[in-house]
């Protein structure tokens, strides 16, 4: 086994990750980057799955507006997608998957990356990295905040190692390029279009989480909530509010006792819970009995059943707001996410090779950390049918939080990542 | 026609106002009441009518419980109650109607009058004169702070009048002792049982409901609302408030979340409207999840249609904050009145004999009140069949409102009162 | 006196009123339209008063940013403003008062028309007249959709009938050409400058308010209500929903909480009462516990005092919410009216010369319409000083209501209208 | 050391039991139970401290009306209480502190029993063991259903062990008999009055309140909530709601929303929060606008901390729903309690000696239980010193819950507690 393979692509991966970090997209668009993805991954030799072959039509969850897709699948012809290629992808079917057969029998280890960017207008500034360096987003408004260019860019190391090395791995490789992580809205659909179903292992992880050193990682998490991401649209009449205040059906009203009751949900015996209405945008005119109101919520829960609970409880408090101002309300299920329990059993494997590490410093068994990930959908699917899985996560200085337009990470952290992978792959798959 | 019929009267009057005022009975329950003017009505030679023939049972609202009917039926009978008058009014069957067929033809004219007390500890007091004359309640926490005592003593009188001058009058007369005015629950069940439907001319009215002076009345009032008055009972599910918030089913917060949000009904553009909780009472323990929750509510309304409109507003919030917390809800309603319009008619009636008048000083025409009274229902039932229909007010200084435990009005406009009805039945009755 | 003045004016009172319509300004912006009226003023012969003489500056309600403000100024200047002017006019004071001593020693008459036009985008439709003739709008989302247009128009032509006139008439005249009248925002600066301080009679009027057919008109209103807008802007302090919510201020509370419980102010029995809440914006991301909330608000009173009332109870309910999430509110009024109560005596000054009236069919003494306008401000203080003021409405048949992207009115309406005002000159005014 | 002692008790513990449980009484005032202790106490040779010296005057929660006081005050004189007694423990000043100095040096150990009964009416039922067998409740509406009649039982025991075996005991021991356990009253005034600062080890604990079986025990406790508990009064101006509803200040709906939006207090990520309001009680009359509001709320943290931050967002969310209606609102703290985290080295003393045990089956080191208790006042003041101290649980069967009418415990229960005292005494003090 070559030990020199990561600091090898150093280079490589600092390329790959400033191209991606400029042209930015956002979830269930990213028609080009996954073209680009698919591209390089054939030319190494995967099995490459796109469109409906990777997504379940329905369960995609808050999709753009027909609109908003052909425009950017105009713009990703305008950028060199072959027409092939983008008609199978069209109306918001993007992300990949890549597979490939090693030469002997051995276990089935899917990898997962996501690959969407955000809605923020990236900071134009001389202390910003991206700009100073000239690889900021050239798609406005759009910026990869969250790392996810890291993501694909570690990803794309790994699978050049399986290309590089298939001859001494045993078993079966997939790597899952997601789209729309942003929200909870793709992994759900890969996940029932049967891609974890025969996976004994599976991995994936985040850049920067946490307030980790470069060099550190957490083999494991614990503290992440199942979640639900969902929007109401309140309607009801307008009327003019001097005039004839009785003839109106006050939407507003409804959304803002809604708003103000959802808090009252009762706290749950079994576990954390959480409910946030986040958004609340209602009337049209002063003098006007307001006739809509839109609220986007999320709720969340220590288990799965306490989320469901506190779901139900939000559902039924917002049409009974309605239904107590004679409006009407119809929900969206826009996002979500499950809990996540990881296997301790893979701290083990992560650790096997660690005398050989050069990029990392410290492998933490499990870190504590609050958040929502639907990673959870393919994690739990793993379990459920006997598999192992984690949520891993790659220490790096962070100057600016995540999904802030100044965001930046230590672009050490690509190889960090790279290495713990590379171990996984000889620990746990190598013969 | 008599002259000097009212000043004959007046020693009588005083007279059986105080032996009432001792003697004072709640709505339902004014069974000695009843018996003693059915006794002097027969005397006197009308038609008296008791039980099941003055009140359609099912229209009676707020009917006490049946512990309580049964102990002052047992009362009844100690205060020499005749049993065969009793077993008609058992249950809650009180009130009366005289009737009288003048010898001649003419108008069919009704006269109504309240008899039932209010439930306040009257004051022990040397400054109130039914104390310092000793006739002072003799029921605890029972007494006529309204002037009903006043008003069956004006109602004997016009019967006393009838009686003795039957030869010199035209038509038929039927005066009606209506039972529980007071929350307005006894009127409606007397016109339902068919008591106005042949009437031409309604009179009725109040002792001292504004600040007139003694001697002045007001043939007509404007400005009573319709009313509607309810109760709303929360049933939920209690649960340890600390180790199973989730298990409990709230029925205080779906009772305050009612009453809140009950005072947000919108303002009617066709008139005044008014919403009140008037009394709320939820929960048991500190550290329970409340599993009961009761409202005391009424609307009103400047129309019929807006106190309708006021209701059924009402009951949806209600329903909807029951629903919100996924208890339930009972409404009952006990008592509602309508609006009044008095028939400008009766001003030149009332008028046409002033030139006679020994206690009356002034007639107004009109005047505007705001109130609630359930002779609304036979007003507006005799006006329906086109009949003319007035509510009458009788001036006098009041050092304390009607409801206080002090309240007490000048005896003199008893003769006051009975003028004016003779007045009527001279100037619109006499051949 | 010229009895054929109206009629020769038809033609031009058209083309008066197109050319305005198809350059429509908003409030505190209308520096090209103050221009035109401005030079056409001064060429009659008037003394024309602009800028700071016009509107005190601190009693500007509502007034534009100061980008938006700019950049309307850059575009006078572009459509031929002349330098000086708009110097005068910078920064939102727009308008202008007309000044004219006739030859004769009389009463001062004030007459006032308003020149904003609002924030809608005109139908560019077959059946809408402006479009079908040429003459819609050509700003962008910009509309004369209240019938200002006209009212300019009918202004003109009454200055012009008093400089044609000037030596049959008696007396001063004011005509003051308002800015920002939608919204109650302009009306209130003009006064407090001083320009209804000593006026005897003031007259102004509305196009098509109510359903009047054409020809008639009604000489003075009953019913409009005192009005206060506001916005309440609340701020507190964001925290990640999932992690930290006990840190976050939540802003998006205290504002629905606001919205929700400014509807349960107390009915007032001295008249009618109207709140409203036309607008929230609150919240930023689903996942962050919301920092911002904004409340646009109107409260009506049928006196100033319920007005008062409505207002700061609703202020009160607002700082409330605000402390009882700990964050902050800031309140902007941003227009306002009071109530108007129109002297009677104008109808007969309006009636005398009817026998000569060729468009006017009727005059109706009044009229009772809702509604609320800031010429009540100096209407009530022309009163206060003694004057006679009135508020006038103009028939026409509409299709569509007033702040409709389809509304239009008969031209013939500004023949009616300026016949009234001609017939005030004569009346009122002429020796 | 005498091995026999426990079960030469067991027929007095009943006698004991079954006495207590026959004259039961409420919070501060156990006149007669105290005095009946304190002879028994003073009896066996224990200096016993009564009155002022046991509890800080102010610091006592919730203390009963001084009628009800000086009623109970009487009843203990008839009751045979000595006057010179009853005059130390007047005005609530009951429960005592006995203390005895043993032979040799030696640690400072405390014990803790309540006294104090519920306002439960005991079923008089043949199935309830108390009733069946004569000791049932002889104070109408008033039981120990919470078993502070074995608490106490358990205490003299103790105190008898102490008595007896003094010679070869060391150290200082100090038994504290805790009146108005109930709603967490009694045990602040204690502790603020010095009893609990030079204490080593303290013990206490509870009859039955898991479901262990009989001779279960569980060493110590997890998961009991800091608690406060607090009234709220609301106060304002009552109106007719009809005729001037502007002029009432509403105390109900302040309480009602004040209610209603207590519950939206966020979530703790520190750890559970709990808020509940258990009881409203608001208005008067139906058509009367409501002057008066009083709730009673009950907040829990799982850390002091978390309770304090609870305390203060509910008092602040209450005082501005009472500024949003203009009415006042008063606040009083009549309960409470702390965390409880008991010393794990307690475990080993009480097993020390368990191959003597008799009575005792099985010693849990600790159980899991959600509650609160005002004894984490004693046990956080004497860890605060650096003492050590436990929460025991003792198992019995119980066919109904704490609190309820047929509350009752198997008596067996009093010889395994006293075995486990004795154990305690022995293993941890014995020399």
């Amino acid at each position: 086994m070559p030990d020199k393979f990561v600091g090898k692509m150093v280079p490589t991966l600092t390329e790959w990750r400033r191209t991606f970090h400029q042209y930015p997209e956002l979830g269930f668009m990213e028609y080009v980057t996954t073209y680009k993805l698919g591209r390089q991954l054939e030319e190494l030799g995967f099995n490459v799955h796109i469109g409906k072959d990777v997504l379940k039509k329905e369960s995609r969850l808050g999709l753009p507006s027909d609109a908003e897709l052909r425009t950017q699948e105009e713009e990703a012809l305008k950028h060199g997608v072959d027409a092939t290629w983008l008609e199978k992808m069209r109306g918001g079917f993007t992300g990949l998957v890549a597979t490939w057969d090693a030469e002997h029998d051995g276990d089935h280890v899917a990898f997962r990356y996501d690959i969407d960017a955000l809605p923020i207008n990236e900071a134009k500034d001389n202390q910003h990295i991206p700009y100073q360096d000239g690889f900021v987003s050239t798609n406005d408004n759009i910026m990869h905040a969250c790392g996810h260019d890291g993501h694909m860019t570690i990803g794309l190391g790994v699978a050049t190692f399986i290309a590089e090395n298939h001859k001494d791995l045993k078993g079966r490789f997939t790597l899952l390029f997601q789209p729309a992580e942003e929200g909870g809205r793709g992994a759900k659909a890969m996940t029932e279009n049967g891609w974890l179903d025969e996976v004994d292992y599976f991995y994936t992880g985040h850049i920067g989480i946490s307030s980790l050193p470069i060099g550190t990682i957490a083999a494991t998490i614990k503290g992440f909530l199942a979640t639900t991401k969902l929007n109401a649209n309140f309607s009801g009449v307008a009327s003019h509010a001097g005039m004839k205040p009785e003839l109106g059906k006050n939407a507003l009203i409804a959304a803002t006792t809604a708003a103000t009751q959802l808090y009252t949900i009762p706290r749950h015996s079994d576990g954390i819970s959480r409910v946030n209405v986040g958004k609340i945008v209602a009337g049209s005119g002063r003098n006007i009995i307001p006739d809509k109101g839109y609220l986007e919520i999320e709720v969340r829960g220590e288990t799965k059943e306490i989320n469901h609970y506190m779901l139900e409880e939000a559902k039924r408090i917002m049409e009974a707001a309605a239904n107590m101002y004679d409006v009407t309300v119809d929900f969206e299920v826009v996002g979500g996410a499950e809990e996540i329990n990881c296997n301790d059993d893979v701290v083990s494997i992560i650790k096997k090779g660690s005398n050989s590490y050069s990029y990392i410093k410290e492998v933490l068994p499990t870190i504590n950390v609050a958040g929502s990930e639907d990673a959870s959908f393919m994690i739990n699917k793993v379990q459920d049918n006997g598999g192992k899985a984690t949520y891993m996560l790659f220490g790096t200085k962070l100057d600016y939080p995540h999904h802030h337009r100044l965001f930046d990470f230590q672009e050490e952290v690509l190889a960090v990542a790279l290495e713990t992978y590379v171990a996984i792959l000889k620990g746990g798959s190598s013969k």
